[in-house]
């Protein structure tokens, strides 16, 4: 670290941009508010908030989520920092991104308490449109839906996006969606085998035969 | 993003920190400079600069490489953003840490060049010993070198820490010292032979049989 003189060095805005992904109607979506002035008026934008001088990034990024998304106790990690010196029009503001997961329930359970217009944005549809969307947000997305489907392939990412009981087939489907592909059933059963328990329970199966329900195991 | 109004919000400076690591005599070894002033003077730190307003977190590191290490054109990434508020005693200031690789030869052709006293430390020394480091930069660099060791299963990180053409033998140790155990021969080779390509040169063999030089393929 250089020596530090603070008359000299620059000193800049640190925000945390919140990519709240979720599962709907079998497409991964992300929670997107509109803004409702400039820069970027009537726009999708992330959600986000500045970093206070005694907050650190983590807290920073609780609150977002609590105060954006109305959400509370989601799985969160740090994704990346952007820097570009003219992503922000109004000044300089560095954004630390970080990635959040939750099953669909949860956030419906929690709709009414979002204070903003936040809504779910299909993320296919909006990375394969011409929309713009604010800031450099897009790229942010993109980034952090890349980074959701390879860390799928190694980690147990994905069990954040079903609720604590789900079933294989509904399991299944959420690593398809995420990975952008069909599976072969026999190869995710026995790739997810080691990580799942059964519970004594199934789902009620009106039409369908019932399916029983698996957990993720508590080791490790 | 919350509306902004430039008054009431905290600026804050931000800094990248550089872990710029390379393997020498069979060890994990990082660039180190020894601070001659307080906060924490004659103690061990990472390398780093301040993040200035015209210039992104990149260029930011590409500074930092090249005038606290002396080094150009050498792989690099970034790792992660620590936000701590009481990290720096100073004042707040957030890091954004990069990582480096480097082959040793690349980095002793440079030493001449390094403006600072910067030094190489053993990583697994370092980081088992109760030595005190500057700032939170140990633990920073059991974050990289986690970050590094979680890499080298899926992804060709490892190459940037052997020169462009490399034996197998070579190859293997430094797998071996990143992931910190020892691997059987036939299925490391099994793992990285469609990764490689054999060149048409040999090692010179002085007490050793000549070895076959490999490199990198070129696709994708």
């Amino acid at each position: 670290m250089e020596n530090y003189d603070s008359s000299i060095y620059d000193k800049l805005s640190v925000a945390v941009d919140l990519l709240v992904f979720t599962i709907e109607n079998d497409a991964l979506k992300i929670l997107m508010v509109e803004r409702s002035e400039d820069p970027f008026a009537n726009m999708l934008a992330l959600p986000g908030v500045f970093v206070g001088i005694k907050e650190t990034l983590d807290e920073a990024a609780i609150r977002g989520i609590r105060e954006e998304a109305g959400l509370e106790d989601i799985y969160f990690e740090q994704l990346y920092s952007f820097g570009e010196v003219e992503r922000d029009p109004r000044m300089r503001i560095i954004s630390v991104a970080y990635m959040a997961l939750v099953p669909i329930e949860k956030l419906n359970f929690h709709a009414g308490e979002r204070t903003l217009s936040a809504k779910l944005v299909d993320v296919k549809e909006l990375l394969g449109s011409d929309e713009k969307v604010a800031f450099d947000h897009k790229k942010i997305i993109e980034y952090g839906r890349w980074r959701l489907a390879n860390k799928v392939e190694y980690t147990k990412i994905a069990f954040h996006l079903v609720g604590e009981e789900f079933t294989l087939p509904n399991l299944q489907k959420v690593y398809e969606i995420l990975l952008g592909k069909s599976l072969y059933k026999a190869n995710f059963r026995k790739k997810i085998a080691p990580m799942i328990e059964e519970t004594d329970r199934s789902t009620s199966g009106d039409a369908h035969r019932p399916s029983k329900l698996y957990r993720l195991k508590d080791e490790e």
